[in-house]
């Protein structure tokens, strides 16, 4: 049995989405564009929500599962709705188009369109705008937006769609903690798009692009990235989607608590930007001589291994000029990403560290049966459910990406387009070796894809859940 | 300090290698073929076994470490003998003389010849040779026929060398545990011999072959693999690669205690079993159009599917013709190998179980943190140090196989190229698409390429035990 909270709770989040539909409405009706591709998701959203908020439940608890299964819920009828304005404004399958919003919301970035020059400012907006939505997390909207009864029980909620092993409470109570973390997410946002204005883009395109690169998104408004970018406004997209790949508790310690001391501690800081700095210096040594200079090699290897790494996707240039060893290190990166309470997706960087961990621990107990040891990260002793849960992660993540890997290979595509383009999709990244536009895959594959972005950026347990509560 | 009682052991396994080298001295004579080749390092062995074996040592106990020690300097040790025949009696490198040696002892299979009918007889024959003396393991002889002062403190030897996750013993004491499976071992071995000269091989070739297949090596004596043989004599071999791809337990419950219900009641045995139907009919549906008739079909994708799965790399025909979907399922397969227990190389069977369950165990504890579940395998508790175990070993499974693809990549070899090589030689298998004669890599990648072998065929703790032992 559903606990019916569930249904209330999911209302909210549909109502939530219904309001935040207004904005590309707005840019509609700047740009006198076609408004009701909009509308008619806002009136299906408003009406289920309505509908849903107003079931009565007696129960006034969540349980772990019950959070699991409103987050994947949740993300679904976000994907479909989201799908709705490609559908219906443009000439393509509702597979696309629903690829396209998983692509968009999951913060992947990969695209169905062959030719996004050719795409309305508003459908341009909603792209980068799901980016914006989804890099934060729709229920962390809905929380921060939304007046609840109570605000401990929904933290369940919170922590089953916020990336990372671990969600720490900044402070005492959800909503003041994300309060917090989302005035860093637009800080961080607002910044960027005056910089990129510095660096000569007009402010639409800044907005399409400083939303992309908080999200850690990646979809572009020219079908050749952003090639044609000043050198500077490269740098800052760089500069942005490393600082975006950081867990925002860094942020909070250093602008909130003025705590740099603590924040530099972070294991998980040290070892996202040494991992950074050996993957540029390697592509540097790899791919320098494939430039007309070393400022022009070095701005390329910065940019793509920050989109790379943070999942984001932006490319300024041909990937595909990498050499066999920087697409295997690239590939791992990719499944990587940066770090746990970011907006980037993947494993994350702190649950390699703990991986790590646990290997020497059990290594040492094989080799020295009756010692005993403890794993700690930052300091503090990790449960050993959070080790369990770890490495459960990666064999399910190994497990999932091995399935998708099989059935889109029915396509007939080179294993290195298959190994690519499922990797990029389930680590939420968008930017693959040989392949450009998923358009190329049937619409199985299209399919496939969009429930391994999902898994991906849900990070798998979620989806278990749910399947395994309609399964009793 | 190294407990001294293990150089005193590696001087036994050094003399038992010198007897085994008469062997093939045997076969240089009967074919008036140069033995020089073959007494070289039976000196050098004998004379450093008698060395090391005269060492006095007060200690008299091994602990789990020492028996990693010794296992992990013996294998390195016969590997560098066993180059030597090679590169004496060969225009070869050293290095390339030595990834032909650990490829035969570790029984992959992989060559580094690119016209192997020029080879001596006698040279064939050790090829052969030492998959058939890997396949068991090298201590397991020493074990066998050397006088021990105690049975039990070998164990942790036994321990270190024998694939999977836990030996069993069959009956009280080693020796007897060890005269059973040679038993096994010997007597499949002679039986294939006898049916491949029923089916037309001659008794030399059959002699190869049947080594070749018990060890699950994979060496040929010809250009083209065994796509000259009689249908009869490749359903042969499919079906020993088969047989000696399970847990010999398996049949010393048939053989021996006459007990089939417990034998079959095995999960791995189970799991082994429809692993490989799913594969040969994965395969054959998406082959049988390119052979000329069914039965021809039929017989290849058994046959390659033994030969992957079994991690024996035998072929009997172009396996390049796979499409991208049965390719991707082999990479897999080539990794999971067969069951522990048995003489294939590969992460096994057992632990893929043991990796599910444990998968299963954790994600009920996600979604019901109170409750407290057990992990069984065919009936009987599995301790959590063994759980551990093998979690940590997948992560350096995956960890290796990363670190060894980054390696080789720098030859500058296509991705599918590099993740073939490197998943064929580290799961010990040796047959590889886009690959043939791996004279084709570098002497930094081959010298990899053996260690990844090495690293596979004794399981990775072993080697690690031995350098962090080195480092203190």
């Amino acid at each position: 049995m559903l606990n019916k909270l569930i249904f209330k709770y999911i209302g909210k989040v549909l109502i939530a989405f219904s309001i935040l539909l207004l904005v590309p409405i707005i840019v509609s009706l700047v740009y006198s564009e076609n408004i009701l591709n909009f509308i008619v998701p806002l009136c299906v959203s408003l009406g289920l929500g309505i509908l849903l908020n107003c079931s009565n439940s007696s129960k006034k608890t969540l349980y772990a599962k019950d959070g699991f299964i409103i987050v994947s819920i949740s993300w679904i009828l976000i994907s479909l709705l989201g799908a709705l304005p490609f559908w219906l404004g443009l000439d393509i399958s509702f597979v696309d188009a629903l690829f396209e919003s998983v692509s968009g919301f999951t913060t992947t970035g990969a695209t169905i369109f062959d030719d996004v020059e050719s795409l309305s400012n508003s459908i341009l907006f909603w792209r980068s705008f799901s980016h914006f939505i989804g890099g934060m997390g729709v229920l962390a909207f809905v929380m921060a937006v939304i007046p609840m009864s109570k605000d401990d029980k929904s933290m369940h909620v919170l922590k089953a769609e916020m990336p990372g092993h671990s969600v720490a409470k900044l402070v005492p109570g959800i909503k003041k903690t994300l309060f917090y973390l989302y005035g860093i997410y637009l800080g961080l946002t607002l910044i960027e798009f005056i910089l990129l204005m510095v660096g000569g883009l007009d402010p639409f395109h800044s907005i399409l692009i400083s939303m992309g690169t908080a999200g850690t998104g990646g979809f572009s408004y020219l079908n050749s990235g952003l090639a044609s970018f000043s050198l500077f406004n490269k740098y800052v997209v760089a500069i942005f989607m490393f600082l975006f790949g950081v867990n925002f508790n860094i942020y909070f310690l250093i602008i909130i608590m003025k705590d740099i001391k603590t924040a530099l501690k972070s294991e998980e800081l040290k070892v996202y930007i040494l991992i950074y700095i050996f993957a540029v210096l390697f592509v540097l040594l790899n791919t320098y001589n494939m430039f007309s200079n070393m400022s022009e090699a070095f701005v390329n290897s910065c940019f793509h291994i920050s989109s790379f790494m943070t999942s984001t996707g932006y490319s300024i240039g041909d990937v595909n000029i990498y050499p066999a060893a920087c697409r295997i290190i690239v590939l791992f990166l990719m499944l990587v990403s940066a770090c746990s309470g970011s907006t980037c997706g993947g494993f994350k960087i702190s649950r390699l560290i703990l991986v790590f961990k646990t290997i020497k621990r059990d290594l040492l107990k094989v080799f020295h049966p009756n010692s005993v040891h403890i794993i700690t990260l930052g300091g503090k002793k990790v449960e050993e459910e959070t080790v369990n849960a770890t490495t459960t992660f990666l064999s399910l993540y190994i497990f999932f990406i091995i399935i998708i890997m099989i059935l889109v290979s029915f396509d007939g595509f080179s294993f290195e387009v298959v190994i690519n383009s499922v990797f990029t999709t389930f680590g939420n990244v968008g930017l693959a070796f040989e392949v450009g536009s998923f358009s190329i895959f049937s619409d199985f594959s299209t399919f496939i894809m969009s429930v391994g972005m999902l898994l991906g950026r849900l990070e798998i347990f979620p989806l278990i859940g749910l399947i395994s509560s309609i399964r009793k």
